[in-house]
């Protein structure tokens, strides 16, 4: 069902085209599911940058008439939902920031750094001052004390000092450039489009402008663009590889391709691995829209069950829909999704979704499905195993407390009691790793299932929030 | 695809609950689909009026705060997609008028009448003034000069003299009203939530407030509702029964029962009809999100081949999006989705949808299928026989001569080389009155399949927006 | 002090130059005192007409895209301050119609009409329906009831049965016409620029676009502007002459001739009559900026008495300045001016202001005047008699409970008490007209000082806004 | 006429009253002339700050609903035109810091630092990243370097390293703190409303809340107020006085006190003083409103001649009014003031105005007391020497080239016959300097009339805007 599962960003970088900012625009369009928070673009003609952030989606941030002040054939974009800094404009991305002697710089960041406050706080000891609570000013500060060098050291100089998440682009007056972390939590890839290259979160950005994929920029990698072409740096210390696994799970859109394979092929494989491990005796196989549709299709094929639409989705839910105070009480999902009878009445019914983050949604859902649309019995598969640790590598997840399955001490049976469904099935954590591997050896980091964290959190990331000072009333 | 078949409105009535208005937006809401141009609710506490209208979506045009200012037990409201009348405020419904003599009245209502300008001109003659283009002012008026009697009485005056489609929800200080036109056209539902009463053009409204459907209002029926309950009249000449076949297709949500029968339901048994007509050799069906969805999964039953996902829609399309006018010339529909290459790379590939309505959309859709997703052979299949003829009882359709399938002379195999498909397929109008009957013996129009105008056209309608004298820059 | 005397109207019409919208925008810019709550312009260009109407000033209202949208050699334009009707768009004028047969209306009205209730309700018998609650669309019904005519003989059946204030203007196709009631009340002006013809209600509109002044539209006439020039009619009935003696004192810019007087020169002589019925024993004149200051020189002067500033006027106080609730309780004038102490310490002051509403502003400046000015005396003196009854032709008033000299039952020294001054004198209602009339025979209406009402009122106008029936939440 | 000399900033702190941001808006509000480009509060509790900052007026940027989300009882404000740094909302002040070792700052500035740039490039040298333009970030810096010890301290160590003006008020969690330049350039006052400590930039600010002036901030003075009350300090080098004559001739208002005197006061007597170096044969003194008026009563007064108004303001003047493009060419001040005949026919004026900036529209003006007022002769009084230098210490003059005075080569008879009026006289600068000092001993900056700097220009302040290497877009 996601909306919890918030994703924090989405990146994009342009070299080397005469419309630099509108393909950037482009790829941010297709990145929108990755961040709906805020939109930035920078572009550079080689000797000025142009600017233009904002709250609110893509579509809106920019027109016409914006994109046509940001002019230059080098870009970066970003696309935002927030995690670590609040909501505000100046969080926004990309960061730009300027030195008269050291010239132009400005970054885009994904993923979240777990030291970024103890660095922070030594920069304040010796003057420095922060005007957002933001992981990349963090690393603008650092590449500004790097001195006045070659970008790749100044990239070199603060990419060895920070620890955790982050696939980031970067601009100057004439370059692009591009990086992973040596974990390689959250995706990065390249493109082409004639002598034109794109950086971006995800290949649905790539399509979206007729570039054709390159390559992953791999964990740990630095790509430089300018004139010479693209150049490969690996500057950065070895990490054991720790992909993220909810991104081919729930964030990534399924027309894309990342960390090398097809995310709908990984969620039909899911769906089948799915049903081998947690079958049902069922007449149809149904999904809930639309998070949970290509494993749901997955788990048909492997029982040889019909696959049918038996909730349909309201698609004008927008955000700024407010439910009556009074009227209908916890009328909860209906206002998002409706059971269609002729699909449902009278057959047992398997409902796949992609994860449970609440169980009242669940309830809801079943009871939707029984007393609206008529269903004999109701069995619920989750195409993830269940959530157990909060994710400090750029997801927003809840804490602890919140999640589900915690609630209900693991208790899965109870959690089936407690959505009133007739049977309740995980797939397991080995399970999905085969799945979503498929036979290849990736490293993927799975802490949010397992609470095996594969880098040590520095700062306290749960009180993160807090160190902002100031309250800004917008 | 839609987009060019503009459903024109949605209506709802409340009689008998405490927060009328709250559930009029709730209803609103659930038939969005019907209308996203203005919304307006008129509620009543019996010896007061209270209204707002603006343009919008439901949830743009309305919150809590006004909300909170339509009190009353009474409320009627209106989407509206414009189809007579341009897209003004002052076209907005529902529409509401107020004699110191005769009392209050609001009128909101769904579909287009055919001699609505004849009217006009002839009130016009004994000194009316209009002050908007739209059919409902014209059936207020003949409402006022019926005098001062009985609410049906005057709802008889009026429908006694227009023709055409009408759907409409009336309300007075102490009573609701629905009727539809005595050929059904338009459809319109009852339904109750405890002891109130709720109108709506479809289920999907009941649903959405826990009302559980009663029954149809019959073509001809008007009800009357007030403090004796519910009261049916049937004071309209007897027709031949005309239920739009679009409603079904395209128009309607799938969720939704309407003439009586299951939205869904209909929509499998096209596809799987589609597939006798129309079978294809081929390895996977997939289909035009999310239009062509239900009848794809019936095709494929039929077909006994596996139903994938093989376009995927970005959910974050909106009305705002502006394609920058150099970047990617032509992209099309490459806005609005991808192609999945892990579905789609060497296939047989039949991809369903409900209509179309220019062959350049099929084209790049095939285009994409092939370049993008790798399939080795496309079969487009239409659930819709071809559109030939215009509507004129309440959709918004191209004209004659922009019609594809009008362009090209009927030439089918024409319209497949233009999309540059392997095959291309229609169900035929038989075909499609069987599937949407299921031997039930029911009217339906066809018109815009067979120009089998039900109604005989008085107005000039190709013209009717010509009549706005007077230009509002709002 | 005004902010109470809220003005109704201004009224412009352009006839014969190619932008006539533009000077009509101009011409109502010059005119906004006259109502800063809408503003309309409707023009022609002889075959169509364009229209735009908004809620707020003029310069908000339109901008050069919208005026270039408003193409022709004919205008009419409308701001306005609600008296009957409230604050709804659709009260907002100019108030345009069409009628298939009998061709396009623009009409736009300043007064009050004191029978319009009565008409209304006899048309709505009828079968007329209305839209707003004001008095143009009254005068529009009546001239739709008059045929198909010419426009002298459908002003001339309308104006034969309204009875109160109207000065108005009207377009059709080809024509712009204006006339004024028989009474007189409110001003309309005629100029010239070049060829064209300019109507206006005040001369600081014609001041603007460079116009010369004609003459008045004398009460009772009607001149009708076309291809022929103007014509002059004289078809109503013959009245006592009833101009607004509050338009001289209060409601018109000083620099506006109307009635055939200077504002400026007539204000100068309320002053020095004042002086002569009511002279103080003082050091210095201040005015209450700025309405009382023009009367304020005058006085000075005939008083051989030093002027000064005294108080001081922040020019930034909007319509939107909140009052924080609980900062500084009742700080109220204090917002809108301030005392000078340089000019006051110790000083005797006359303070002259053009009104007095309520008690409690001049008490407060008073106190302003002595506590933070230092004054040893202050001397209040006011240019105009004390108001005991309420306007029914086109000005918004207190009623009568709520007038300050009603409150005191007409004790000018209690008042005195009551605000705290050394003394206080208004000019005599004789001493007013003697000023005003400057030894020309010119008849006025001061009923808001005597209750001679010069119009019976037919309509019961304090109730007038109670006949909205429906609430309009916009 | 102003319009050209925008005055840069007005400043606010409070001291320990419950509702300071209550009092802090009112004061801004009082001193809203003196900046409406951007306005901002940011107020303490003791433990945490809260903050809001936007484009637009006082009025328009807070409400009741923002100021009760700045709770505390200490509270500093700002309202600013740019000088240094653009248009931009991140530029908007007051600037406010956090460091998690050395707590909270906020600070707001009025003036221009001439060697902020200097500064800068140091602090960047070091590794220092700066977000905006304005010099107050430079002062920010310096203060945060100047590592943890007590606020007069560190205010010491940042305004030891500044040179030119600032009035400035600075806030930590728990103390408010105000200071002068050593010039004094731009003024700063001290109230107290009970036992709450008020600063401003003006008095006028100390009335609206009803707080006694106390006294001013001395040049070079540094008040610190906590808990233990107001300390004085004197940290800063001794400095010649060199207070900005220009704030008594245009900038203050006329009903405040500033450098311990009344701003009217001296505008009289610059009137007076004028009338003795410049006096014209004539029948009556009229001024350009409002900038001119309080000197005209001192030139009328000291003539012997009556004073009356001869023009009248349109008050309705406002930002948005856009001239249409082709209607009425040219036809300037029209738009903001009209000629009053019954003053003007036939005389001999004289009008005063504190300043000309521009010739053309002094042209204007005398055209149109000519023309449309009928003045037979026209003698223009200015009651500033003429304009010859740029200011570099916080006022926003034209380019010397674009300085009428300086296009005319000093020419004074030419001016007079460019503006084609009878006569044309400024004040001489002794003249000036006596009728403002009024036999004090205070020292002025009089570098605009004369070119003698007190301060050197470090900075390349005509190029200051150009560094911003930026360019956003908003």
């Amino acid at each position: 069902m996601g909306k919890w599962w918030d994703e924090e960003c989405g990146i994009v970088g342009v070299y080397g085209h005469p419309e630099a900012a509108n393909l950037a625009y482009l790829c941010m369009y297709a990145l929108q599911h990755r961040g709906q928070e805020s939109a930035g673009i920078v572009s550079s003609t080689g000797s000025r940058m142009f600017s233009h952030r904002s709250m609110g989606l893509v579509q809106d941030v920019f027109n016409e008439d914006i994109l046509m002040k940001l002019p230059g054939s080098l870009a970066i974009g970003h696309v935002r939902y927030s995690t670590a800094g609040s909501s505000l404009l100046k969080n926004a991305q990309p960061y730009a920031m300027e030195s008269s002697r050291r010239g132009r710089l400005a970054v885009g960041h994904n993923g979240n750094l777990v030291n970024a406050r103890a660095i922070r706080e030594t920069l304040e000891d010796s003057g420095a001052i922060f005007q957002s609570a933001t992981d990349t000013e963090v690393i603008v500060h650092l590449m500004a004390q790097a001195g006045s060098g070659r970008l790749i050291d100044k990239i070199g100089f603060a990419t060895g000092q920070i620890l955790g998440a982050f696939s980031a682009v970067f601009m100057t007056d004439k370059e692009v450039a591009g990086c992973r972390d040596p974990w390689g939590f959250r995706p990065l890839v390249v493109g082409k489009v004639k002598n034109a290259y794109i950086l971006a979160s995800e290949t649905c950005a790539l399509d979206l402008v007729g570039a054709i994929y390159e390559r992953e920029v791999q964990p740990g990698e630095v790509v430089i663009i300018n004139e010479n072409g693209l150049t490969s740096y690996a500057n950065m210390p070895t990490r054991k590889h720790a992909r993220c696994v909810f991104e081919h799970i729930y964030f990534a859109r399924p027309d894309s391709k990342i960390f090398g394979d097809s995310v709908y092929a990984v969620r039909k494989r899911l769906g089948a691995k799915l049903y081998e491990e947690q079958p049902a005796e069922a007449d149809v196989v149904i999904c809930v829209p639309d998070s949970g549709r290509v494993a749901a299709i997955g788990y048909a094929e492997a029982a040889g069950l019909p696959y049918e639409e038996g909730l349909i989705r309201n698609h004008y839910v927008g955000r700024t829909f407010i439910e009556p105070s009074h009227a209908i009480r916890n009328f909860g999902v209906k206002v998002k999704l409706n059971a269609v009878k002729s699909v449902l009445e009278g057959k047992r019914v398997v409902v796949v979704d992609d994860s449970i983050v609440r169980g009242t949604t669940c309830q809801k859902i079943v009871h939707m499905l029984r007393e609206m649309g008529g269903a004999k019995e109701v069995h619920f598969r989750i195409s993830s195993p269940p959530v157990t640790h909060p994710c400090y590598y750029g997801i927003d997840t809840p804490t602890k407390e919140e999640l589900c399955y915690n609630v209900m001490d693991g208790n899965v049976s109870g959690i089936c009691d407690f959505i009133t469904a007739e049977s309740l099935g995980y797939i397991s954590v080995p399970g999905m790793l085969e799945a979503v591997r498929d036979g290849k050896d990736l490293g993927f980091c799975d802490a949010c299932f397992t609470g095996n964290y594969p880098v040590t959190v520095i700062d306290d990331l749960e009180n993160k929030q807090m160190e902002l000072f100031l309250q800004e009333i917008e």
